[in-house]
């Protein structure tokens, strides 16, 4: 690369990077290579299976599930890859104008979101809905009891039927509490949150099976929620 | 009524409306009193001091630090205090419509949001923006060399100036992983992460003293991390 | 208080409420009334009919039409009328806490939107999807090509496939320009935006016919267009 | 051109709109040039002059005026322009991944709102704030009185006040009211809206001159309001 003035050198370093990116290898320049290599934006995400059987919940059928397990789920998977794989290339190009590198930003924390927050969500399902454990003791000692705890749960799942986003009992490592938070969209959550239970109510979530019956899709969430792997998130999060 | 003082009868009027609240229903005296001692919306946040004398900063001024503390940090604390009062008084009420139950809880993720990440912005201060330590070798590991990781860390950042947010050098828990979030509200954030370097890039941060020379700000704000504390932040995170 | 029915002392109290408001000391019953029929909070949206058979649409059934129109066209209205009922309160309040009245103003501009822009969704159904008029041809000149419009339009539209917002069709009387707007949710769109094509991407939209299959739903989406309703919007935008 | 397959074509157009982005001149081939002259991705825009002297106003310095319309302002004015030229190369880009232009987009949308409401904010300043024509009469009629208004919008400005965002007295044309509407940043807005005033609470606008004092800062923007230009902006949008 000795010969080539600075500019050329980038425009080549941009070539190689893409290179990568369309080839998916044979790239061109150390530099890029080492780039593209980096552990944060390596772009190699792979989906999680379900520990489940679709076709076994109650009341979440199994064409939904699958569905939202291989479209939304996977598709956030593939995205996420894609935008580290892009980020990676912009960090590669001095020029690129942070105006659009703002863009980028956005959508990895925004399947990021999407990716860690289905994990959770499907990796809730399977139990029987039997509240229990510790969890259960500590949701009664915030809330005045186990049933106002599952109140607010629902009416806050409720604010948000119709359109999109989560509702998520966290435990906030910061504040040292147990709180059930509203969430606008996949990038939105407690910057110190343990999430325990992720319900997501997105409408891909339930239409297939309820149509804008949002309230009889939470009951069927709640049914199939599995307290032990809850009680679990929550024992490890207040370690 | 004649007899009492404003605030004597402000405090009575407030107890008037959690009885209507709680009256809506079968509800005792007794119960309504408990929803409100509930911890969850107990409304008792208290601000934390700052650990270092504001006076004492490279780059960012007395006036700028105490005005910071005193104004956004602590209003943002007793919103949240007001905003757990609200929550208390909606969940008595059965009848509180659930279109007006969301904004106060946005307004809840808003105000936790604020106080948790102020909180880490202040206490990151303080230092002599000597990085070192594990996290050091792990930001160079994750990003292809520490160089690598403050440019992206700088660009993240100027992608918000001029308007409002965060940028968040984050242990991601779930995906094992260190990135720089781009954050466009207290909001936003990754669900599992554990923030290490919280960058506030509200003006409040920085008008006072650099107007719009958002860039000068991040050298201001890089030159007091104390990253012994960001060191003892991540081991905590990854053990 | 005790010879009064519940709904007579809910009624009872409202007034004192809006007395309170006015007050701020000394106002009369009659100023609070007047407060509370107040045009721009009046609360007595009603929903606007359906102007073609719902049975009627190629691609669309009737059962999704229906409950969009239903539901979540419906609900939202009924949603704006709380809204505006509680803002009314709330200004008749001088006390009430501004954090919260944060939250109602957002789901102020949150319905508004909702109602707005479904308004516009469902009337510019019911046609054969056969692009012409006036606005054929400013599309074809603002982007060099009415195909080269439509491919703007629809990488737009799944842009968001997945989750919620709008793509929605825009004279911008601002800059006196078309443009297809990205729009995350019910709130977004350019200020000074005449909509001339509102394409609803949230998954109420598409669920039920055709799942996560984001662009048969924009087919039959454009397969349904009335451009002559399109291009009455367009000359009265312009003119 | 008439000697190539399509995609031969569209290859060639995209390495052209890709040379113009790293040359920063001097495309190669017509159909790029083309694309880059359309009329939707021009990025042509020009900044409007401010049209009263920035030394002028009554408590608002000639340093904050000229800060916020030469930085933040021309800012965005700058990034509209690089935003509509990546639209431009995206588009031309056959295999550019949608998630990464879903980014793009709504950047597009985030600086136009900013150039739109920047430059409707600084316009709508010169006057002597003293309140009439139509429009004062149109608002007592919609709130029940003009102070009932101004408390309103007061109220509105200050939940934002910390933050970020902008009050806008909004003529809603397809409800054919007057609203007060809160907006969370420049993306917000009524899609059908003809803004008469927009007050800016980014705190770029005041923090210079008031620090977190933002109420002084409505203070000083409603006394210098120009209500003829209101009033003409009222008249228009109502015709």
């Amino acid at each position: 690369m000795s010969k080539v003035t600075r500019r050329e050198a980038i425009g080549t370093a941009a070539v190689g990077v893409a290179g990568v990116a369309l080839a998916g290898g044979a790239s061109s320049t150390a530099t890029a290579q080492e780039t593209a290599r980096s552990l944060a934006f390596a772009g190699n995400h792979t989906p999680k299976p379900l520990r489940f059987n679709p076709a076994s919940l109650t009341g979440l059928s199994e064409r939904l599930i699958t569905s939202h397990w291989e479209n939304n789920y996977q598709g956030s998977v593939r995205g996420l890859n894609t935008i580290e794989t892009r980020l990676a290339a912009a960090m590669a190009d001095p020029d690129f104008p942070t105006v659009a590198f703002a863009g980028l930003k956005r959508e990895e924390l925004h399947r990021t979101g999407s990716v860690v927050l289905h994990e959770i969500y499907f990796d809730g399902l399977g139990g029987n809905g039997e509240a229990g454990g510790s969890v259960r003791d500590a949701l009664s000692t915030a809330y005045g009891g186990f049933d106002a705890w599952e109140a607010e749960f629902r009416r806050t799942a409720m604010s948000l039927a119709g359109g999109s986003g989560w509702c998520v009992l966290t435990w906030n490592a910061h504040t040292q509490s147990l709180h059930n938070y509203w969430a606008w969209d996949h990038m939105h959550g407690a910057v110190t949150g343990a999430p325990l239970i992720a319900l997501d109510m997105y409408e891909h979530s339930y239409h297939m099976d309820y149509g804008t019956a949002a309230a009889r899709y939470i009951d069927a969430f709640m049914a199939n929620l599995d307290w032990e792997v809850i009680d679990t998130r929550y024992r490890a999060a207040i370690a």
